[in-house]
């Protein structure tokens, strides 16, 4: 890690893209820089996955533009950067959408990233952030303990669409310290672990759980746990991360990877009582099920625990909003924004 | 692992073609594939890494095409395959030409696999070999002890390119794993160590050490050792992984990676002295010297030992040329091919 004065690009005043920008983070993100005083903030989203509802809160403040564009296509993302302070990179296929189209995939979470770099190259970006997953510490039985930024990649047993995505997070952040390395392109990897919170979508298969438990509640069933409800989870509030982008971009730091997560991991089955209790009925008690061969599932063998604290060290960062509260949240807005 | 009778394609009367077949490890292959009774072989190529020179004599042999051909350009593959019985798919960046060009490296190792798994499928093709590395284990002090195929992958400390040609290698395993779950596309994976043989070329990081070693003691000058020497290289001679290819494709086995390596690891000293000894050199001791901190280098921390035992059970195979035949062999085509 080189730390720079100039690597710290302040958010007040400044000029910022988020890419994937119509998303679960991405309209939290765009919240935060809006509050910390952002000048303009331009939300670049081709909408195969992001969506106008995730952004519409958003659209009526003069700073904010909304960029349909693909970053397949380097020309729009040529276009879209020119007078950038800073760009957030979100947009990936994860690993329920790779198992889908892994072609797909591996060209948005491979391609998609050198295009983005080259952007930023060419309009003089001063610093990227680059969204990466608890997927480069891979999938099953070796994954315990404390993870850590060093941990290595384990991946015996997983499904390919899971390794698949694992691998191209890898592949992606180092294209970053490659651009780093060959041209001083300031950047920090932010690892997200699995994120949960207002405008929770569908795609996310680890947080699936929290949306399908409440769904099920909602219709007075009990919830589904797959498994024996042992296996861990270690998720982080949407605004959590919003806020580590920000402190990402407005720190020194520039040129490392460090993990964000909540304050505690939990099990499934602490999570899916957890879900019962705030939406009222502590009284449907989880079911446990054999798990469905024909499905991609990530199992993690051992309990586990995502250490953030290289955040903290980094970029000063740490979580402050605990399962209860974020998923009280979640569930507020789910109960006010679904039928 | 799934075996099953279909997935053992005979080499005696079948039709083949080895991608990258103007190389090393593909000029070795051909030959093996022609000696057990191959009806046809179609040496793929671009000729951007491969040479003429690997091929010429294999020219002459009625049984043998050469084809000159991109497979990123996947209409040429399509043609190319048509009416073959089994793809030996070799063509690769390693780590110094993912150094240099990590953007096309990353379209060979990633595209390049799609594309030739598409075209195995569309001519139906009955199975493929895809020659993968032992850099799937990655690099640095967590690489240490028995390397089997669990092995996670370790990357903290290597330079980028490394890492991406690592990540690159996994990717191609899982789109081969991802193809046999598709649509049943029969294949085995065969992990390289550090290939050495005859037409030993100098793009591979690792390998190297043998032909500087031996243009160093052709001088007259003390060959250089970076470093103490105590790194470990396990080394596999071309030959013994020709006949891998061969049996990986005549065995019942589908759907598996097995390492291929050499009967025992050397330390770069012992590697190094081996080759003076063998040049009629021993007096000419190793010079130890510092890294070049711009050169990208491969470093080991620990003793490793790459374990084979798993190719024995899955495709009969075990290595037969030790190191010092095998470096007498390379050495004496040398000695009669180079100015």
């Amino acid at each position: 890690m080189v730390n720079r004065a100039s690597a710290a690009v302040p958010i007040e005043g400044g000029r910022f893209m988020v890419i994937g920008g119509a998303s679960l983070v991405g309209s939290a993100t765009t919240e935060e820089l809006l509050a910390r005083g952002a000048a303009e903030v331009r939300l670049f989203d081709n909408f195969s996955f992001g969506s106008g509802d995730a952004i519409a809160h958003l659209k009526d403040d003069p700073r904010v533009t909304v960029v349909q564009g693909d970053i397949l296509r380097l020309h729009q993302l040529l276009a879209a950067t020119e007078g950038l302070d800073g760009v957030i990179h979100l947009a990936a296929f994860m690993t329920l959408s790779m198992d889908r189209d892994p072609w797909g995939g591996l060209d948005v979470n491979i391609r998609g990233v050198q295009n983005v770099l080259e952007a930023c190259r060419a309009s003089k970006v001063k610093k990227l952030i680059f969204s990466s997953s608890n997927a480069v510490y891979g999938y099953g039985p070796g994954v315990k303990g404390d993870l850590v930024e060093e941990t290595p990649f384990f991946s015996v047993g997983a499904p390919p669409a899971a390794i698949l995505y694992g691998a191209s997070k890898i592949v992606g952040e180092q294209l970053c310290r490659d651009a780093y390395r060959r041209h001083g392109q300031d950047y920090v990897v932010v690892r997200y672990s699995t994120v949960y919170g207002e405008r929770q979508h569908y795609r996310a298969a680890n947080a699936l759980y929290i949306v399908e438990t409440h769904d099920a509640i909602k219709r007075g069933e009990r919830p589904k746990v797959i498994g024996d409800g042992s296996e861990t989870k270690h998720f982080v509030y949407v605004g959590d991360l919003a806020r580590a982008n920000c402190l990402a971009l407005a720190a020194a730091a520039t040129d490392v990877a460090v993990n964000t997560s909540g304050p505690a991991p939990v099990t499934t089955l602490e999570l899916v009582k957890l879900v019962a209790e705030l939406s009222g009925r502590p009284d449907l008690e989880p079911l446990l099920v054999e798990p469905d061969p024909g499905k991609v599932r990530l199992t993690s063998g051992g309990a586990f625990r995502i250490d953030h604290s290289a955040a903290k060290a980094a970029i000063g960062w740490e979580p402050q909003v605990d399962m209860r509260e974020g998923l009280r949240r979640l569930l507020f807005w789910r109960d006010r924004n679904t039928v």
